[in-house]
C-alpha cells in the first residue's frame, strides 16, 4: 500500500486522489480505508476475496468494478488475478491481489503527462486502468495462438499423449480466459447502456472503445477454441493414421512370406512319391516362383500406394 | 419442526419470527401452519412437494423462495435436497426436504450478533438464508474439481470402462448441480430487475451478492463441464493408444520372424539338388542371414520409434 | 362427443358448460359445434388438423389452446396425441384426436367435488384440463429415465447394434417430447406475461404452477438428453475395448508361437552340417528353451495386464 | 407474364389485382412494371436478383415480401426458387424465379370460390399466396423424413461410403431448408408483431397461423438433424463393428492352426534322438492332441459369443 | 492518400467530399486530417490501428465505421484488411489499410454518373463504400465454396493428413470470415434500429439492404461450416475405411494360407509311422484337399462381399 500514513478524506476542489492497494491480506488497514471513503460492506468483502466475478457495481456513493487481469506463469499456465476498483467523486481506489507493476504504465501516463489523465477527473483514471487491464489480455491471448501453431505442427509430426495434455491445457487456459473477459464486456455493455452518475460523457466514449476491445477479445478466445477443435480432430485422425501404418506394415510383410512359407512347407512333406524333388530343376524353379511372388505382391502393394509416400501427398497441382 | 406449540401471528411491531420445518411429512401441522400465515394453496403445494424446480414467485401477502441445495453423499454422488423459504411481513419460514444442520451457519450468526442479522427485518433473514444456501455449492463444486483432477491422471495412467463411467457419473452430477443453480441465478436475477414490495432496497444489494454468487458456480460448472469434454477426449485416444501398441507389439513379433521362418522353411525341403545343404558353411551363413535380418527390422523398428519410449516423451526442451 | 344431442348456447348466469369430443372424424357435428361458439375458421381447423404447434391464440371470443398429450405405447414408442381446448366466457370445449380417458381425472375431481373445481369459473376447468395433461408426461419422462438406467447396463455388459437402436430410438422419443413440451411452456410463459381476458388473476397464479411444470420437465428432458450423449460415448469406447481385447488375444497367440515354430523349423532342415541334431541332448535341450521363451512371454503380457482381469477393475481404493 | 399487354392502375373502387410473373429475364418489362406501381430501385432489384434472404420489408406504398420455396428435383437435390411478392392497395405483384404451376392452388381457389379469397382484400391474396407457399415445404420435409428411414436401414445392413455421403447430402438439405424457413417465420414473426398499414386485423390472424406453420417445419427439421446425427453414429458404429467382426475371424484362425503348426513342426525336426518319431502310436497320438486343441479353441471362442450370432442379438425377452 | 495538398473544410452549399487515404503509415499526415476535420482521438486512433473489430459509432460530429474486407491471397489464405470510413456533413473519409483498388467500383460509379451516387449526399456514399465492401465477400464464399466441394471428392477419393489439414485451414478461413462479417451485420442493424443524425431515411432504406446482404453472407458461411463438420465425419470414416480393408486383406491370406501351412507341415513330420506317406496318391490328394479349402474359403470371402466390389457400391437401384 503506497500511502501508508493516514488517510486524508478526498479533496473535492480538483484533483484526484488514486490510492493503490497491493495485497490483500492486512484487513485492519482495509477496514479503515474502507470506513475512511465510506465502503458498503459488501463492496470491501468483493475487493478482498480475491475470486469474484468481474461486474460493475453501482452503490450509493462509488461505483465499484471488478476486473480480473491475465498474465503467463511459464508455459501455458494462467495466472489471473483480481483487480478490483472503486471509483467515488474525486478518487479512485485499486485493490490487487498480489503485489506487482501491471498498472505501472498508467502511473508513467501520469508522471509524464501523457494524454488528457492529468487534466481529466476521476472517472479518466479510473478508465485508465481499465484499460491498462484489458489491454494486459492482448499479449496472452497472442502468445496462445503461437503456442497453438506450434501445437498444429508437433501434432502432425508426432501425436502422442503428451501433445493431447497439452492441447487440454490450452483449452483450459482458453476456457478460463473466456470466463474472465466476458463478464467484464457484460459488464462494460451495461455501464455504456444504463449510464452512471459517476462517469461523464466524455469518458463514456473512452469506456466504449475498451468494450470494442472486450469484446475483440471473446472473439480472438472463441476462434482460437474452434482451432482447438480442429486440432482435436487432427489429432484423433493422426492416431488412426499411425495405427493404419502398422497395419500396412504387418500385412505387407505377412501377405509376402505366408505364401513363400506355405510352398517351402509343401517341398518339405516326406511323401515318397514327389517327383519335383527329384528333378534338378526342382530348387531353381520353385525360387523363381517365390521371387515372382513376392514381386507380384510388392507391385500390388505399390499399385496400391502402400508403399513408400502415399498417393496424397505429392498433389502439388491441384492449385486453388 | 422446532416450536411445537401453536403457533403465533408474527409480531408487527418488530423482531423477525423464523419457523424453521425440518422433514416434510407431517401434513397436518403444515396445513395448519400453511391456514395461521395465509398461505396459498399452490403455494403449500409447492413447498410440501419437493422436487420443485427453484424459483421466486410472489403472492398476495408472501413471497416464495424454492431452492435446492447441494451436499455430496460419498463418493460423487450428489445428494440435492428442496429448501423453501415464505418471506411475509415480519417472518420468514423455512421448509427443508431432510432433518438437517444446513441452516446452522444462520443460526450461529444469529445467536453471536454477527453482522446486522438481529437488527435487520425479514428480507435480510431470507437474504441470509439464501446466500448460505448459495454458498453451500461452493465445496461441493471445488470438490468436483478435485475429482476431475484425479481421473485425468487415471485416464493417462489406466483408461478402462470404469474410469469413463466415473467421468460420466461426474458430468450427470454436473448437470444436476447446473440445473439447480441455473433457475435459482435466473430468479434472483428476475427478482432484483423487477423488485418486490417484500425486500427494502438495502437487501436488495445484498441479494445482487448473492446473484453473483450464483452466476459465478455456473460459470464454474460449465468450465468443469468443458474439462469433462476435454478428458472424454483423452480417454478415446488413449484407448486408441492402447491398440496401437497392442498392434505394434504383434507387427514387430510377427515382422521379425515370419521372414525367419520362412528361410527354415526353405532349407527344410527335401530336393535332391540343393548344393547349400551340403555345403559345411551352409548352416552358420544362414544364421548369420537370420541374425542381420533380425537386426535389421529391430534397427528398422528403432528408428521409426516403435521400440522403447515413444519419440514424443522426452520433448522436455520446447519450453514455451 | 358425450352430448349428443343439440347444443344449448352456454349459460351466463353461472356453471361452467364442458362439451368434450373424443375422436376427430364426425366433420358435420364438428362444424356445427363451431358455429353454435362462434369458432373462427381457422380455430376450428387447428383443433381438427391433428399434427398442430402447442400454442395459445387468443381469439376475439374465445381462447384456443392446443397441446400435445404424451402416452407410452409399448417399450420405447411414444403415443403422443393432440388436445385442443377452447375457453370461452362460461365454458370449455375440449378436442382429442383418440378416443381415451385422459381426462378422466378432471371428470373425477369434477365428480367428487375435489378442490374449487365446482364452484370456480370456465378459466379454472381450463387449468385443470391443462395440469393434466402436463402432469401426464411425468410418468413417460420418469420411465424413459429407467430405459436409460437399463440401457447403461446393457451398454457396458454387451455392446451390439441392437442397443445403439434402442439409444437412438430414446433419443428420437426425447427429441419428439421436447418439440412437445417446449412449445406449451412458451406458450403459457407469453399468456402469463400478456394476460388474457379470459382468465381470472387467480386462475392466474395457477397457471403459473402448470408454466413451472412444463418448464422442469424440459430441464429433465434436456438432462436425459445429455445422459444419451454420456451412453453414446460409452458405447463407442466399449466397442473400442471389445476390438482391443481381440487384438490382445491375437497378438498373444502370435507372439508365443511364432518363436517357438520359428525354433521347430530350423530343426527341421536339412544341412548336413547341423551338430545339435546328432547330439541326444539337442531335442530335450530346444523344449526346454522353447519353454522357457513361452513362459516369458506369458510374464511379460501378464505384467503389462493383458491376461486375466485388467488393472483398472480392482481400484477400489481410492475413495473419493 | 400472364397479361402481356400495357398494365393498367390498380382500381381503386374493389377487386384485387393480381399479376404473376414466371421467370424473371425480360428486364424492360419488369421496369416497366416496377414504374407502373411505383416500387422502389431496392425493392425491385430484390424481386429479379434471385437468390435473396427471405424477409418482409414495408416501403412507402408497398410490402415487400421475399419468399423460397421448396420442390424436389429427383433424389435429395432441392430444388429452391425465390418467390418475391410485392403487397400494395388493392394489388399483389408475385414473381417467380422459373416458370411453374407451383401457385396453381390459389388459382384454383379464385376459380372455384373457395373461402374468402374472392370478396377479401388484396391482403388475403397475400396471405393465400404465402400460405400455399409455405405449405409446399411439407411434402419435401416428410420425404426427406422418409429418406432418413431407409437410410437407416442401409447403414444397419450394409454401412460404405456412400450411404454416409447420401447421410450429409440430406444434412444438407435440411441445412438449406432451415435457411430457407427460418428467415420466412422471422420475417412473419416481425410483421404480427409490428402489424403493417397493408394488413388488415382479420387478416392478421391468418398469418398467425401461417407462422405457426412455418414455426413448426423448423421443428421438424432440426429433429430430422438430430435424427442425421443419431444416424452418423450409428454409421460409426457400424463400421467399428465391421473391423471388429474381420479381426475377430483372423484371430479365430490364427489362434487354432498357429499352435498346431507348431505341433507339425516340432516333429519335422531332425534330431536324432526323437522317441516319439519311431513309436508306431505317435502319429495317431499327436492327431489326436491337435484335434483336442482345435475343439478347445472353438469351444472357448464359442464362449466368448464369437461363433454364430453374437450374444446381444436375442435378448428379445426384456421387454419394458 | 489522393488529395496530397491541404485540406479545405467540406462545402456547406452541396456536393460531397470523398478522402481516400491508403495505407497508414504517414502519422502527421492522418493527424492533421484529422484535426482539419475534428475527428475524436479515439476515432483516429480506431482507423489507424488496423485489426479493430468491425462496428459504427456515433460521435458528435461524425458516425465513425469501422469494417473489414475480405479478399483471397492464393490458395486457401484470407487476405483481410480493415476499411475505416468517416461520415460527416457533407463529407466521407475512408481508410485503407493497404494500397489497392477495392473502392474502385464507386469510383467508377460516380465517373460514369451511374446510379444516384452524383446528386445523393455523402450519406449515400457511404453507403455506396460499405455495399461495396459487403459485396467483396460474395466471391471469397463461393471460392470457399468450390474449395469445399473439390476437398469432398478428395475425401473420398484419398483421404490424408493433407486433406485434413486443408479442411482445417478452410475452416479457419469460414472462423475468420464470420469474426469479420458478424459484427458489420450487428452494427448495421443497430443503425438501423436506432437511427443517427447522418442518415436521412432515404438511404436508410439502402442501407437495410446491406444489412440483408451481410446477413445472408453470415447464413452462407454458417452452412459452409455444417459442411466442414459434414467433410470431417467423412474423413474420418474414410480413414476408418481405409484400415478395414488392410484388415480384410491381412484376413483373407492369412486365412488362407495358414490351414494350408499347417497341413503341409503335418506331412513334413518325421514320424515312421505315417501310412500316407508311402502311398503313391498321398501328395495328389492332400495338393486336391489343399485347393478346395483355399477356393472353399475364397468362396466364403466372395459371399461376405470382401472380395471385388463392396456390396453397397451397386445399389443403383434404390432410387428415391
Amino acid at each position: 500500500m503506497s500511502p501508508t500514513g493516514g488517510f486524508h478524506p478526498p479533496p473535492e476542489q480538483g484533483g484526484v486522489v488514486w490510492i493503490d492497494v497491493q495485497g490483500l491480506g492486512d484487513e485492519p488497514l482495509l477496514r479503515q480505508l474502507g470506513e475512511r471513503f465510506g465502503l458498503h460492506l459488501l463492496a470491501l468483502e468483493d475487493l478482498v476475496n480475491a475470486p469474484q466475478r468481474p461486474k460493475i457495481e453501482e452503490y450509493r456513493e462509488q461505483v465499484l468494478i471488478i476486473t480480473r487481469m491475465a498474465r503467463f506463469a511459464g508455459r501455458a499456465e494462467l495466472n489471473d488475478e483480481q483487480v478490483g476498483l472503486v471509483l467515488g467523486p474525486g478518487y479512485v481506489l485499486s485493490f490487487q491481489e498480489r503485489y506487482g507493476d501491471v498498472l505501472e504504465p498508467v502511473r508513467v501516463r501520469i508522471r509524464e503527462g501523457l494524454g488528457p489523465i492529468r487534466s481529466a477527473g476521476a472517472d479518466y483514471l479510473a478508465y485508465a486502468l481499465l484499460d491498462t487491464i484489458i489491454d494486459g489480455y492482448y499479449p496472452v491471448v497472442e502468445h496462445l495462438g503461437e503456442v497453438l501453431a506450434r501445437l498444429e505442427d508437433q501434432i502432425l509430426a508426432r501425436p502422442g499423449a503428451r501433445t493431447l495434455t497439452r492441447l487440454n491445457r490450452v483449452k483450459g487456459v482458453l476456457v478460463a480466459l473466456r470466463r474472465g473477459i466476458w463478464p467484464q464486456r457484460e459488464a462494460l455493455n451495461r455501464l455504456l447502456r444504463d449510464g452512471s452518475r459517476f462517469i461523464s460523457p466524455e469518458v463514456r466514449v473512452y469506456l466504449r472503445d475498451t468494450h470494442d476491445h472486450a469484446a475483440q477479445l471473446v472473439d480472438v478466445v472463441d476462434s482460437h477454441r474452434e482451432m482447438v477443435a480442429g486440432l482435436l480432430n487432427t489429432y484423433l485422425s493422426a492416431l488412426s493414421n499411425r495405427t493404419n501404418e502398422v497395419m500396412k506394415l504387418l500385412t505387407i510383410m505377412a501377405s509376402i512370406f505366408i505364401p513363400l512359407t506355405f510352398m517351402a512347407g509343401v517341398y518339405g512333406m516326406n511323401f515318397e512319391a514327389m517327383p519335383e524333388l527329384h528333378s534338378p530343376w526342382g530348387y531353381p524353379a520353385l525360387m523363381a516362383v517365390m521371387v515372382l511372388t513376392a514381386v507380384g505382391m510388392l507391385f500390388y502393394f505399390r499399385r496400391r500406394g502402400w508403399l513408400g509416400e502415399p498417393p496424397d501427398d505429392d498433389d502439388s497441382d491441384d492449385e486453388s
